[in-house]
């Protein structure tokens, strides 16, 4: 996949008339299309709304690395929309060996196939694909490399305001885990800082954090009990068992010792305080049992947000 | 997966007011229930009913098992109700690698689907699923290990019924081959036991039987012949062929000789006997194509029946 | 599978009566046939048509062979007409090892599930189910061996329509590359015949031109800039890489020097010349990006229209 130029994922989204024509990134959204979003998201929680809107469009789940949960959602999410799902998982596909996601993309675009959400081990892939569809497809990524997952950013600010409310400028938050390699969290600082929240720390081991301008604004610490002191928020990371292969980290016990979340450490923590995580979780690893099935957390909240949060984008982009 | 203590399947599919919550089990099931749910199913059988009552409705296929029969079975029923299908097939995915099943239905469930149809290879595992489901989640079990395939009873009882009338007090019945790790057997024996079989005979090799109370109440025998003597149907099992790799069958000749079901042998049961297998057979090891294709096979019919009786189950469990 | 006597697809495909019953090759199919799905196939084509025709009626996609796109393609123009789709993927499918495709089929279509759209390694193998499927059910081939593909001949003659009329009497059509192994070539073949098409040339190195009555009438040549000469479209074969392994074939590079279209031996064709591709491409293999991209290339085209062409097939089975 080549473009003449590498195309920024943030310009490719918006149409010349402002309008979200792609979903690629949080990062450089307005404030009020991503509040808009999540209005329109809390609003169909709030109803358990179930529409016809895209009654006879068809949404293609394009991954070329393979998800469970994160395919499931958006299937999900399309059917409360009326849609019609077709699944193409180029991760199992053995028939398009040797064709480029370009071609595999465009072909299917021309089965008239309007809506992709797509995953792909490459920085940047959605966007490259955004840049060359037609005027009436619209791609949602789905997580692409380290870069984004625009819908997990979604909808976890979700999860965050039902809990907290609308006004995040007086919310500390904390990123706790493996920065470095997680679209997650990126998505996650993007539309915290656009939301205005208050303070962003960020925590994990110095070989998982990243040394570019990710952490713009945040604080840094490798000391967990610093970063939990007095937060509002911790959203935990999913450790990759690879970090260990790739030596970056000790070992799982030693992972644990010093950045698992266990109760102990979340008394650090505001009294009303939320664990968010976006799974599937490593129980025992990055998050105890205690605290992933306790009273702080919404991790199963953010599970029924993540179908909404897809709608509202799905109806944006598509209705 | 662990709970509290051992939870009984026929204890948890059973609401307080004794509506069925879950189907877990034949066993225990009240004959009332039982027959509400073949009689439901006739119905859609005589009709062909297609209905929207569970339009709306999500219904996940989470299988931990690969099956394809079964799987496409109960999506077929899911769509003559109008529900929205979404497939987990837990065999191949490779995403939830270290996520334990409860984790998963937990995930599935907080996307906002309500039904679950689940395979898997433990005794007692969808039994556990149920025990800390939601009020408005039911699951209903597509096979556990060696103990259950509540849907495969009913829909065997279901083609009984059809050919044989509602009445079983006369009825005798044979269950031929490996009812040691049969859950198909196990189901059949659960239902005929509450729908008052005349005479239950199970026939197969010494090693192929359970020694426990399985049993109890049926003529046991290791003579084919003796068990077809003057019976009105025969229900013939799968021989699984890692069977002969744990040695317990010497070989498949050796099994045909001995308990494989040709025409020679079927003329000792009664003129109008009937022959039901569960798929898929291996022809000219438990059943010879004469058999399996003639005029006694209702094999076809079952799978047939298959359809409206997971039908009648996910309408009453979700409808 | 074996039936009594080998089945002649022309045959077993027109019911008594003349109409189309299955669709398992374009051989022998009366002209009036053929053009009436063309016709109905551009009717939706203009009209984006979106129906509910098949509402209820399930359609099982069964597949011995992998295919994504074809199956894809089937699923949409189901979906468009208001079908349920069940996907049996026989080539990932574990559990009916042992079990023949007729089991498989039969058992399926005891389930009440009334299309069929299957691809199988085996030349006869769909037309050998539609001689034994029952009076309600239709099976389309969508690709048996080396003998048919003929929703995809549809669709090329649907293409080549919108491009140079309904009259294929001055047309002249190259079909160049692996044509001895290729069944989009064979129902190209009987298509094009079929439709009266002016001069049909065919090129290819001689290991992979077939050798026997399948290019009765056609000029065939070794030489692709003689095959080019003057042409209104050129068809392009995807180039297998298991011909290299049989010895067929060189090597990548000498094919396409050889046999590879680019532009300077395009310049050939007429002056509105017309390029197809079945896909997925070789790119820079059997065709070169500036003319799969360039504004000859029809290949886009053939994919969408793959959708109606198989819609108008489906319905006219179906509906």
């Amino acid at each position: 996949m080549t473009v003449q130029e590498p195309c920024v994922a943030s310009d490719v989204q918006l149409g010349d008339d402002g309008r979200l024509r792609h979903l690629l990134t949080l990062d450089g959204l307005p404030r009020p299309v991503l509040e808009a979003l999540l209005d329109r998201a809390q609003e169909m929680a709030d109803s358990g709304e179930i529409n016809a809107r895209l009654s006879g469009t068809a949404v293609c789940t394009l991954f070329f690395e393979p998800s469970t949960r994160t395919r499931l959602s958006f299937q999900r999410a399309s059917q409360r929309l009326g849609a019609d799902v077709l699944a193409f998982d180029a991760s199992t596909s053995s028939t398009t060996k040797g064709e480029t996601a370009l071609d595999t993309f465009r072909t299917i675009e021309a089965m008239g196939v309007r809506g992709f959400v797509m995953r792909h081990a490459c920085d940047g892939a959605v966007a490259e694909l955004a840049a060359v569809a037609g005027p009436g497809t619209a791609l949602v990524n789905a997580g692409d490399g380290r870069s984004a997952h625009p819908t997990q950013g979604l909808l976890d600010m979700l999860t965050l305001r039902q809990a907290k409310g609308r006004d995040f400028s007086g919310l500390k938050v904390a990123i706790v885990g493996d920065v470095r390699h997680s679209r997650v969290a990126r998505s996650d600082l993007h539309a915290l800082r656009i939301l205005g929240a208050g303070e962003i720390r960020v925590c994990g081991p110095a070989a998982l954090l990243p040394d570019d301008a990710t952490l713009a604004g945040c604080t840094v610490t490798h000391d967990l009990d610093a970063a939990l002191d007095g937060v509002d928020a911790v959203m935990m990371l999913r450790l990759q068992r690879e970090r260990m292969a790739e030596g970056l980290v000790g070992s799982l016990e030693d992972y644990h010792l010093h950045y698992g979340l266990d109760m102990r450490r979340l008394r650090r923590a505001a009294n009303d305080v939320v664990v968010l995580h976006p799974g599937p979780m490593n129980r025992g690893v990055e998050i105890d049992d205690a605290v992933a099935d306790g009273p702080s957390s919404l991790i199963l909240r953010q599970v029924g947000n993540g179908v909404v949060a897809r709608m509202a984008v799905l109806e944006a982009l598509l209705g």
